[in-house]
C-alpha cells in the first residue's frame, strides 16, 4: 500500500496564466462543512452564486450558473449545446483557445470557418464584418476576449450587433478577463459565454461559469438534436440551476468548490467591479514599466491587464530562469504555449495578486535572475 | 450589487445516497494553498493520487486518474472514449444509472442492447451469458456494480471472463462502492471503471476516479474518430496523468479538490481495504437490524452495505419524514428516484459514516419520526 507524507504545499506566489493565488478567506470558505446537493441551505447559496455571477458578467440572463469543470469544460459547454452537426460556424484564431474552439466546434459535428491573425494580434471590426459577410449561412461566431496563450485583449464592441444583424450567435471566451477586465455581457450582445475561477475571481479552479442569452436558448431549443454530452447538456442542468422541474437532480454539484466561488464573487462585488478593474489597470502599468526598464518587451499589440506576455530575451534559457523563481522565490510564472513555447513568459497580475507588493516581488526577483 | 451573509453551513449528518460526510482532516487538506497545475510538487501529490487510486481500485492499470468533473463525468469519460459511432454495446439496466449509461452511450453513436430486470434485482450470470450470445457483434457490456437508486449489490465475479471470451470489454459503475465495497479491478477484468468522490471515499464531490485496463487502451488507440469530447479525450489527457509527452498542459487540474482526494484516498488505505470493509459490513447489520425493528423492508434483492434502500410504509408521507430528519435532527436521507420516487428512502453508510454513532443517531430519530 502506498504511504504518502502530510500534505504540505508550498505557499507560492501565482503569478502564471493561472491558477492564481488564492487568499485564505476563500480557502477558508471552501473547507466550511459539505452540505447535500438538494439541501435548501445549498440551493440558496447556489442561487446567491449565480445572481453574483450575473452581477459580475453584467448580465439579467437567467440561465447563468458554474459548469461543474474547470475553463474548457465551459467552452464545451457552449459549444455542445448551440452547435449541432452540419451547422457552419465562424472562430476568429490568434492564439491557442481560439485553436480548441475550432477542435471543439469540429468534434460537436460543425463546419468551421476561420478567421486568422498572427498570434498577439486582435481582429478589427471590420475583419469581423468581413468573415461574416464571406459566410452568411453560418450560425454562430466565435472569439477570445482574453488569449491566454498571448495577453492579447479583443476590444469586443460593435461586434454583437454585426453578429446579430447576421442572424448568427456570439460566443465569448472570457477565462482570463472577467473579474479583472469589463465583461459587459448584455450591453456587448453577447449570447454564450464562459470563464473560470482560477484566474481574476482568485478561487482554485474547479468550476467554469457560464450565462446564456434569450437567442441562445432559443437556438438550444429548437435543436432537432441531443446534445452529445450528457454530462453538460443545458436541457437538463437548466432545471437544477433555475428551478424550472423542481430543481430536479441530474450530477452531484461540487458543493465546496461552489462555496468558494460564492466567496470570491462576494470579493469581487465589495470591492466593486469598477475599483477591480481599474487596480488591474494601474498595476498593469506599474507592472509595465517594470518589465521593460528590465528590457523586456511585450508581445501583444493590445495587451490584457491580467496577463502580460513578454519575449524572452536573446540567449536566455527561459525555462531555466522560471525554475530558479519557483525554487528559490516561491513564485510561479508561466511560459509560452504553442509557436510562443521557449519565446515568452506570461506573468499574470490577476484577482487577489494585483496589487503592489506582488508586482514589486515579481519585479525584484526577475532582476535578480536575469543580472 | 448582491450582498450575501457570510457563508455558514449547517454541520449535517449526510446520510443520503451522497455526498457523504466529509471528515474535517479532508476539508482541511483541501483548504491547503493552491499550487500551480505544473508545478512539481503538485506533479508529484498527483503522483500519489494516482497510485492510491490503484490501491484502492486493486489494479496495476497504468491509466489511472481522477476525472476533473463529478461521477457523472466519469461515466462519460469511459464511454465517448470506447465508444465509436456505430459500435454495438450491450447495457445492463436495473435502476437509474444503468438508464443514464444507454443515454450516455446513445450519444456517443452507439446501438444499444439492453438486459433489463425489474428495479432492485440484480443480473445473474446465466442472463449475462445469454445476453452476450444474443449479440456477438458488441464491443462493450456495461453494467453497474452498486446502483445508488435501488441499493443493489451486482456480483461482478466471472462476468469479465465471459465478456472477454467474447472478444468485448467491460466497464464498470462503482460510484457508491469504491472504498465501501471490494472493487477487484484485476481480478474481475474490468476494462474501464468509473466512480465519485462524495461517497464511501468521503470526499467533497467534484472528481471522478477511472482506471482503463490495457486491452481498454488497445481499443482507443485503434480508435477511427475523434473522441466527441475534448475535455474527456483520454488521448490528450494521459499525457497529462501518466507523464507521456512531457506533462503536456490540457486543463488546468482542480488543484484543492486534488488534495483532498489524496488525503482521503490516504485514509482509506491507513485504515486498510479489507478493515474498511468489514466495517462497512458490520454497520450495514447493525442498521439493517434497527431499521428491520421499525418495521421497515429492504427493497433490493442483495443489499449493498454502503446504501440501505426501503419501502417507505404505506400512509407515511415520505418527504415530510426526511424535512423533519432535515429540520429538526440535521441528518440528511435520500428519498426514491425514478420509479421508487415517493416510495422509498436510501440511507447511505458511506466512508467516515459507517460507524455505531451514525447508526444509532439515525435510528433514534427515524424512531422518533416515524413514532
Amino acid at each position: 500500500m502506498t504511504i504518502v507524507e502530510p500534505l504540505n504545499p508550498r505557499e507560492r506566489l501565482l503569478m502564471g496564466p493561472g491558477p492564481s493565488t488564492v487568499p485564505q478567506r476563500i480557502l477558508r470558505a471552501m473547507g466550511a462543512s459539505t452540505l447535500g446537493h438538494l439541501d435548501p441551505q445549498y440551493i440558496g447559496y447556489m442561487d446567491e452564486t449565480c445572481q453574483m455571477l450575473r452581477d459580475v458578467f453584467q448580465t439579467d440572463n437567467a440561465l447563468t450558473f458554474p459548469v461543474s469543470g474547470t475553463g474548457m469544460a465551459g467552452m464545451e459547454t457552449i459549444i455542445v449545446n448551440l452547435v449541432e452537426p452540419g451547422d457552419e460556424v465562424i472562430v476568429c484564431i490568434n492564439g491557442v483557445f481560439g485553436g480548441r474552439m475550432k477542435d471543439n466546434m469540429e468534434r460537436a459535428g460543425a463546419t468551421v470557418h476561420t478567421l486568422e491573425v498572427p498570434w498577439g494580434e486582435t481582429f478589427s471590426q471590420q475583419a469581423i464584418a468581413d468573415v461574416i459577410a464571406r459566410h452568411p449561412a453560418a450560425k454562430l461566431l466565435g472569439i477570445v476576449h482574453a488569449e491566454t496563450s498571448t495577453g492579447a485583449l479583443q476590444d469586443l464592441s460593435g461586434i454583437g450587433a454585426m453578429v446579430h444583424e447576421a442572424g448568427m450567435l456570439l460566443a465569448v471566451d472570457t477565462v482570463t478577463s472577467l473579474g479583472g477586465h469589463e465583461v459587459k455581457v448584455d450591453d456587448w450582445g453577447i449570447d454564450a459565454i464562459y470563464s473560470g475561477t482560477q484566474k481574476c475571481l482568485s478561487c482554485p479552479p474547479g468550476l467554469s461559469p457560464v450565462s446564456f442569452s434569450a437567442r441562445a436558448i432559443e437556438k438550444m431549443e429548437a435543436r432537432q438534436t441531443k446534445v452529445q454530452s450528457w454530462y453538460l447538456d443545458v436541457s437538463m442542468l437548466k432545471n437544477y440551476y433555475t428551478g424550472g422541474g423542481g430543481r430536479a437532480y441530474h450530477h452531484t454539484a461540487p458543493i465546496n468548490m461552489v462555496y468558494a466561488l460564492r466567496e470570491a464573487l462576494a470579493i469581487v462585488l465589495e470591492e466593486g467591479l469598477e475599483a477591480r478593474f481599474a487596480r488591474h489597470r494601474e498595476m498593469h502599468l506599474l507592472l509595465r514599466e517594470g518589465l521593460e526598464n528590465l528590457g523586456l518587451k511585450y508581445i501583444p499589440t493590445e495587451s490584457l491587464c491580467t496577463l502580460n506576455c513578454v519575449s524572452v530575451p536573446e540567449g536566455i534559457d527561459e525555462a531555466a530562469i522560471r525554475s530558479r523563481l519557483l525554487d528559490e522565490y516561491d513564485i510561479e510564472i508561466g511560459g509560452g504555449l504553442g509557436v510562443f513555447a521557449g519565446k515568452a513568459w506570461r506573468i499574470g497580475l490577476m484577482g487577489h495578486n494585483a496589487n503592489r507588493r506582488s508586482v514589486g516581488t515579481l519585479l525584484a526577483a526577475l532582476k535578480d535572475c536575469l543580472g
